[in-house]
């Protein structure tokens, strides 16, 4: 069945009972104008994704129900980013009329079950007709004051650390391109990297409970979050290559493809891991705090130096070179 | 200049001092992974709207200045309708490669400009390439909790109020789809309704400060936001069509085209006014609250009744009739 056969309203009507969820602080809820919440805590946070069908995903690599899930994901993971803690979503879905009504039903269900995975209720959006699928998310959460993660707080001599492994995503999405449909079993956890990533929200909340002040997702890449980082503290970045942690097999895999895993791992993006700094004394625990309270493992990857935008990579041997290709960029040719 | 020519982050580097605003209340602002906000009032509200070319709007009818505040208007309004104050807004444009960086700066001057009429600044949103354009703007605001406005409070014997005048969008509309670009000076008003509508949020302060709990904005017209109110309420309606308030000149305008005035002012839409309702004792309070306050005429149009989602139209002889057409629905052929 067509949602050009049943229309918005008994569209709604059904989406209703897989997204409604009690929750005593939801005052005003979808089906009212505006959403209205309890807000206790000190800071409201706020973030927002729009994600268009071929330019950021296509749908034949997803099922509905990862597409829902992934959609949501990439918000988290932006409220990760300043350790706040993710509460209420807004879903707004442009759709074709010929798009199937279980494919909108599985597309909720699946972001509904990341949402129950972060605490998360649906409690407004939006529906309208469109000839391309469009979704914007809006993710609304709580912080407090001094315990916020920031991107211009660097300082030269901090160290770098990253949690869990950089660039599998990448080589996912290469392989369902160059594979699809034919994806063989010992390659499809790069692929999970690429449909199902974790958002790094208590890894996040633990490194700021251990002092840490700067933290970024690795949603454009490694090299593109640390070009922000620098760029926003006046510093530059020294990065060990041979400290980058990549996937078990990445080597093997990317070069049966004829792929640079260190690309991949550097420019990639998608990874959703996190990217943070904290002063070098307070690394030992820092990495200790997030690996104890989450099981997530974190690399020390580099250092914090005092030579502003200059961004460096070193490898075994001790050779110096610095990095073109950061990541991808909308609207450019 | 297109913006494929300079691409996102200069697009971003362009717009960022047009809708930059200093406000101590931003902890987080724009160029971080999330905004974040001193939440100070009891409650947050939360609003969105997708706007896609060609189905909620036609570029050509529209100065991209123009669009850039009806953009914005849409979403306060659905504030409005709570009875709460907006304060910050998430801004997300998918945007065709072609499309001139003038545009894009004349939508956010248009946008800022009613941004800064209601005091409202812009923390966040997304930028991406589409092969259309969409808008996908966030409101967040705050209310207070003893005060906010809701759609299932109405009883029999409560009288229905309106604020403005209604039909003018409507048949501004039409105005433009028939006679663009020719437009006649007299006819304007109509377009303006149109291209330019005023949320009610001073309004709808005024009428909960004087015992309103009931209110909604007339975006889908007014039967349609009638409907939702006795649907959610489980009560009915009687509404006077001699009461209905129309801007001046309606009639003989509508009339030289063709068209039914009361069609418009009944299923038209896009008004952006207020319908409340209120015990008929408070009536005269509330109308002499909102319009000593606010300058904007309220009318009495009609009364809640004890028959659960019965809604009919009584004209000047006294003759009853129950309306059909409710409005505008996505999806349906």
């Amino acid at each position: 069945m067509k949602i050009s056969e049943i229309g918005e309203r008994e569209l709604l009507r059904r989406l209703f009972p897989i997204f409604k969820r009690d929750d005593p602080a939801i005052i005003l809820n979808v089906g009212d104008d505006a959403a209205a919440v309890a807000c206790p805590e000190e800071l409201a946070v706020l973030t927002t994704d729009m994600l268009i069908e071929d330019v950021h995903f296509r749908r034949e690599y997803f099922t509905a129900k990862a597409l829902g899930r992934k959609c949501l994901a990439v918000n988290i993971s932006d409220i990760a980013a300043i350790a706040g803690r993710p509460r209420y979503a807004l879903v707004s879905l442009a759709l074709p009329p010929d798009m199937e009504v279980w494919y909108i039903e599985d597309f909720y269900r699946g972001l509904c079950g990341i949402a129950d995975d972060y605490g998360i209720t649906i409690v407004g959006g939006d529906l309208a007709s469109s000839p391309l699928l469009v979704i914007s998310i809006t993710l609304f959460g709580v912080a407090e004051k001094s315990r916020i993660a920031v991107r211009n707080a660097a300082e030269a001599g901090n160290g770098i650390l990253v949690t869990g492994e950089l660039g599998g995503s990448a080589l996912g999405l290469e392989i369902l391109q160059l594979e699809q449909p034919r994806i063989k079993e010992n390659e499809s956890c790069f692929i999970r990297c690429h449909l199902d990533p974790v958002p790094r929200v208590r890894e996040a909340l633990a490194a700021t409970r251990s002092g840490v002040k700067v933290i970024e997702d690795i949603s454009d890449g490694l090299l593109t979050e640390i070009s922000h980082i620098c760029e926003a503290s006046e510093v530059g970045a020294e990065i060990r290559l041979t400290d980058i942690p990549l996937p078990r097999n990445m080597r093997t895999t990317a070069a049966k493809y004829g792929f640079d895993p260190m690309q991949f791992a550097l420019s990639g993006g998608e990874d959703y891991e996190l990217v943070m700094t904290a002063p070098i004394e307070t690394i030992d625990k820092v990495m200790s705090e997030i690996e104890n309270n989450t099981g997530t493992a974190v690399h020390f990857i580099g250092t914090i130096t005092d030579e502003p935008g200059h961004i460096v990579l070193v490898d075994e041997a001790g050779n110096v070179t610095t990095p073109k290709d950061f990541g991808y960029e909308h609207f450019r040719k």
